[in-house]
């Protein structure tokens, strides 16, 4: 389309491009060019036009694009491609469908929007335009089914020291699947997996993180929060992407290589808001409380309950909170 | 289209039907009718054409339709849907899209013909027409991902207990996929799973039965064979698909009720081919040779090594042979 062509044309340019110019790369009209950059700051671009100068793009910084990802990834070798979307339903039914039409990965899709973002337990995850990360990577591990869960905790590594390079803030990992900054949720992270039993077919990793948001509804103002906030300024996208997957290529290298989560469980542990913390585990058969002592090999969380046992806690089976708050 | 309509007109008066008739019905030509006759021809139906009398289909037992489909299953209230394909994909993709579209389930599909059928590990799947069962249950059972490996041996049951009902044969289990007469393979399940960890989204349980085959290359025969040269005549299949999931639904409620494979255990060890068997298992970290002595409840093959410790296989892990054949 005509607007994601000046778009990038913009982008690359980084000053003024005059509307002539612009017409002719394109070959089309001024009034084409004036409609495109109209659509553009629909969608929220700030594009200021002065005459004889022409059009530019600003607060670059702060927009996803294609050509922003074709800039951060281009010197990596993990990603075999990375698409950017403006608008999707949810990034992570894009990789379902990239897996069925044949796929290999890993494959990064980025979004701007989505229109039906999920969380875990299917409930909505609320992913407008402009303020987050929403974005979703397609892998193919050589993994036992069994042993996939482990991506959640290694992929909640690379969230969380991602967000520490880019921004400086101190990310911490609530077990299994959130990121929190000063015990607020930050970023959640839901891995799909398509199996036959014997072997992993694909896992979806969905990452959302709460970068730009200005603020949340009271109710959730307790639990959620957003890297903006927290640093009290905007914070830049995709510095934090990249970061995130070098992290990630590094730590999904390491475990694949030894087999094991052992390599990675004192780095796990360092980074656990929940360690040390009373916890309350909402078990199905029983809710107890205990302190949170650390992870295990397979990536359970360590209660030792108040009566002194000690139990490995799976995901799936429970939901722990904090006795003082989210964390 | 026409000529499934008049399949359905045929299989439903199970005599003659006129020409002249079937215009009227269908508001056709008699061109038309003789057409979609020559077509349904093709397709590898019998239709005897008698001047006067008009159209008869015959060998109807040996014919799987929607139309048979719905009166194997009128009186049941397992199954919300099923659907018949002349020609698919693969009944497992067939699943996936439906789901992927929001069915519920459980919903079957039964193809005539698969043209990219596949097994286990991603192994082809011969799947002509005429000669197999070819179906694949979209199911969204609550259970946690990390026992949905144990409805592979429910549906091993289901499929054993359902070719015995229907043909008298003596099939049996070998553990875990695949159903055997005489020690030679005549069935196969392939079952997949999309999960987000902590729950299942769905599953696809995928079977293959080899029914009407009347040879197999040589280089398989000592290992595969069909229910029709096992009994000596060609099998109907709609009663061998109507009792396997009558079997499954019931093999399915105990198991959900109970949330065990216990209660199942007995019948299964009954109907294990490989029970009190040498096996060879092919473990990636070493093979050894041992004696099968039955299951664990959670579905794990016991095997008596020869230096009498007991080990628990797990499917996935390994693969189990029999010293002196398939079996």
């Amino acid at each position: 389309m005509l607007k994601d062509d000046i778009l990038k044309a913009l982008l690359e340019a980084g000053d003024y491009c005059s509307g002539q110019a612009l017409c002719e790369r394109f070959h089309v009209t001024r009034t084409a060019v004036w409609k495109a950059v109209a659509r553009l700051r629909d969608e929220g671009y700030t594009i200021e036009a002065r005459q004889n100068r022409g059009y530019r793009l600003q607060n670059t910084e702060y927009l996803l694009s294609q050509a922003s990802l074709d800039e951060a990834f281009a010197a990596q070798n993990f990603l075999k491609r990375w698409v950017f979307l403006q608008q999707t339903d949810s990034t992570n039914l894009e990789v379902k469908r990239a897996a069925a039409a044949g796929d290999w990965g890993p494959t990064l899709f980025v979004a701007e929007e989505q229109t039906a973002g999920r969380g875990r337990r299917g409930r909505n995850w609320s992913s407008p335009p402009g303020s987050g990360i929403w974005m979703s990577l397609l892998l193919r591990p050589k993994l036992r089914p069994e042993r996939a869960s482990v991506l959640t905790l290694v992929t909640a590594l690379a969230v969380t020291d991602g967000i520490r390079e880019a921004t400086g803030l101190e990310a911490a990992i609530k077990w299994p699947n959130d990121v929190v900054v000063k015990g607020k949720k930050v970023a959640g992270i839901l891995t799909e997996m398509s199996t036959d039993m014997d072997r992993i077919e694909f896992v979806v990793i969905g990452i959302g993180i709460n970068v730009n948001t200005e603020s949340f509804p009271e109710e959730i103002q307790s639990v959620a929060t957003s890297l903006a906030i927290e640093q009290g300024k905007r914070a830049a996208r995709t510095p934090i992407i990249a970061a995130i997957w070098k992290h990630f290529a590094a730590y999904e290298r390491l475990f694949e290589a030894t087999g094991s989560f052992a390599a990675l469980k004192e780095r796990y542990e360092t980074l656990l808001a929940n360690r040390n913390r009373e916890v309350r585990v909402l078990d199905p058969d029983g809710e107890y409380t205990g302190t949170a002592i650390g992870i295990t090999e397979e990536g359970e969380l360590l209660v030792l309950r108040d009566d002194q046992s000690l139990t490995a806690v799976r995901s799936g089976e429970v939901s722990v909170r904090g006795i003082y708050g989210y964390v």
